[in-house]
């Protein structure tokens, strides 16, 4: 338990560089970090890293451990290219719990920006919602790290825990960000990653695969129709298909724990599609990207090999060799779930109740979350747990100010409870 | 009716010439005459008609007159950067009756290359068929045009009427290249296109509409999937709408003459489609294009009419402002029928009856033809017949060798009676 009088002092610490956190964070999400583009905001983190005194580490993160792990995603986009930044601090005499704060610093494209209220790249605050493509997902997280941190600082304290700050990209395709990460050698006693949850836990979540599924067709002029297939056709009949397998999936949430009171836990999503080079002619070819849901304890390796099949029979039906070929091209990725009864989460749910005023609530969530990465391979709890938000993903994406305030405080108060604090003397 | 000497010297001649002439086609199949970029091409024809002595007529096709025309078709490729060559023979003393030989020079892409048994510019000749893009649509066609009036020459020949040899763009995504030779000035007693129509003569054709269709979703993360509504998934459903009117004017079709044998005259292709931008997002936008055909009879604007009424409907399912907007992107053509019993039919029939040995077959076909331009709004007869094919904007498309020499010879001997020929004397 930590003291009452520390604890009121973290509480006026967060507030009190409350402002200076939202600016930076609008400055963070004015760095449109989107894949492969993440360099810009990782500077900034650097910068705030070496500002806290932080021992930095910025790599790029490709490895042939990375690639051969179990929970590697493959990708078109070389990892080779792509940087995570680690700031670590490291008590003199280490006496606390060890932790790790985690974030990932990629964000996903804006989708057609014309139907954004304005710029996803302003981060303008208009009746206490932060906006812009990034803001929730997760730069309002990442900024809870960093100021949770400092914090601690500004109240006269430090952290007497190993902690690793960890801003990392591939959060939003493949997960190869954090794996490469602890792959480096960072594990720690917990994990807690700020994504938006509503500001509550995340007790269990779904894996994530995402494919490419390339549909052909026998392309020929409109006047012989009848004697052509066409692809795009052929391609919603294959995704029906998919839909079925995706239905059979759901069916079957009752044998996981955790889903059975979740609606639709399992969703295929069809994010990308294009076919065709001519609209008077049948089209040839056409290709769509699949993100589809696993349950925990369901392996990456089973849960495609279900998909396979599906996709076999689909192409049986196509009177062509190749008919139906499908190739992963990001997640392949379990899900997770955070055993209950840690240490870890008994922490946070006092520092939660100690800010919010009321109980800690665990849910589960239907997206994938690098959680499983420290979960699943490190071995160690992961608590994802943050602010309140709208539109992840969509337009007008927007995270709740006074929720990242007072997830924050949590955060501070959790780290200066499971690390520990002792007063800075020096 | 043609003298029988007469006949049996243009008959020798096109079959004197006929190496040269697969030898000029297959160079002609080697330039890729894309949609835009079909100069190089031209630049064949025009060195063909300068040699022929003919007078050489290129010029790029745009005009105020074009764009206001009803049978334009709007498109996003400038008009003022596509080229057509005409090439007109005149004779000393007009005597005969004038005639417009026309062939398109545009070719559809390939689709997938790797789907083709050789390359399609290589105008390869095997097992008597010439393969490639473009051989049989429609380069075979316009070297018969070509060869059959270089077939009266080498027969000492010459035509005792106006002729106008046509190389035009656009007619495989707009018809705007026949519409400009049109309102360029010229007309004639009656026009031949030998499009690839198995040695048979186009008696009726749909008219034919393209255009693009924008289905709007709302974007969200997978997690809350059940507040999104996926584009490609809502996409799918406007199409099926769509399908659903074509249906109901396939049902029509017996009230249209020549179209009741015709099992499906009515085809709505999804030419092309895009959409989305990452795969975990539910996707914004989704855009796909669609060629769609209608009766000879209805106006291109009242089928579009009754196309935009079906997508309103789509769009009142998706409560969203503009969730469904469509715009006319290529032909907005109406289909034509070729009136029975007009001396040009007759003179064709004989001609083809000479060379092949059988009746002149007449059919109804389900695809676009510029002979639209000429009857409707030159008011002279045109005859759509042209050589046997096979996959025809497809894979492997080629063109029967000897139906092609055929139809050379054939179209010689329409010119001559047609125009009439008297001896080269100079």
């Amino acid at each position: 338990m930590l003291d009452p009088e520390i604890t009121e002092r973290i509480i006026a610490a967060v507030n009190e560089r409350f402002t200076d956190q939202l600016a930076w964070t609008a400055e963070l999400v004015r760095r449109p970090s989107l894949r492969a583009g993440e360099a810009d905001a990782q500077d900034i983190l650097e910068a705030a890293f070496s500002e806290a005194g932080l021992e930095i580490d910025r790599w790029r993160i490709d490895s042939p451990e990375l690639r051969a792990h179990v929970g590697y995603g493959p990708t078109p986009v070389d990892p080779a290219v792509l940087e995570n930044v680690v700031g670590t601090w490291t008590p003199l005499v280490e006496r606390g719990r060890s932790l790790i704060l985690n974030g990932h610093v990629d964000v996903v494209p804006t989708g057609p920006g014309e139907y954004w209220s304005r710029s996803p790249w302003d981060a303008e605050v208009v009746d206490g919602w932060m906006y812009g493509r990034g803001s929730a997902d997760m730069k309002a997280g990442i900024g809870a790290n960093v100021f949770a941190l400092g914090a601690l600082r500004t109240a006269g304290l430090r952290p007497t825990g190993r902690i690793h700050v960890q801003s990392v990209v591939e959060e939003e395709c493949t997960g190869n960000g954090s794996l490469a990460a602890l792959l480096r050698g960072y594990t720690a006693d917990a994990c807690v990653i700020p994504e938006p949850e509503d500001d509550k836990l995340v007790r269990a979540n779904v894996g994530v695969l995402w494919f490419d599924v390339t549909v052909r067709g026998v392309p020929t002029h409109l006047r012989e129709m009848g004697s052509g297939q066409n692809a795009i056709d052929a391609a919603y009949r294959v995704m029906g298909d998919l839909r079925a397998l995706e239905a059979e999936w759901n069916r079957r949430k009752d044998e996981h724990p955790y889903f059975s009171g979740t609606d639709h836990p399992i969703n295929f999503n069809v994010g990308m599609i294009h076919g065709g080079d001519w609209p008077s002619s049948v089209p040839a070819q056409c290709t769509f990207t699949v993100r589809a849901a696993l349950y925990p304890g369901t392996s990456a390796a089973d849960a495609w090999a279900e998909i396979q099949q599906t996709l076999a029979r689909s192409a049986a039906a196509i009177d062509l060799p190749d008919a139906v070929v499908a190739t992963p091209s990001g997640f392949f990725a379990e899900g997770y779930v955070l055993e209950e009864g840690s240490d870890a989460e008994a922490v946070l749910a006092r520092s939660h109740e100690r800010v919010f005023g009321s109980e800690l609530e665990s849910f589960t969530t239907p997206g994938y979350l690098d959680g499983r990465v420290f979960t699943l391979y490190g071995g160690f709890p992961c608590l994802v747990y943050g602010p309140v938000s709208e539109a992840i993903h969509g337009i007008d994406e927007r995270v709740d100010v006074e929720s990242v305030r007072r997830i924050t405080t949590a955060v501070a108060l959790f780290v200066a409870e499971w690390c520990g604090v002792e007063p800075i003397t020096d």
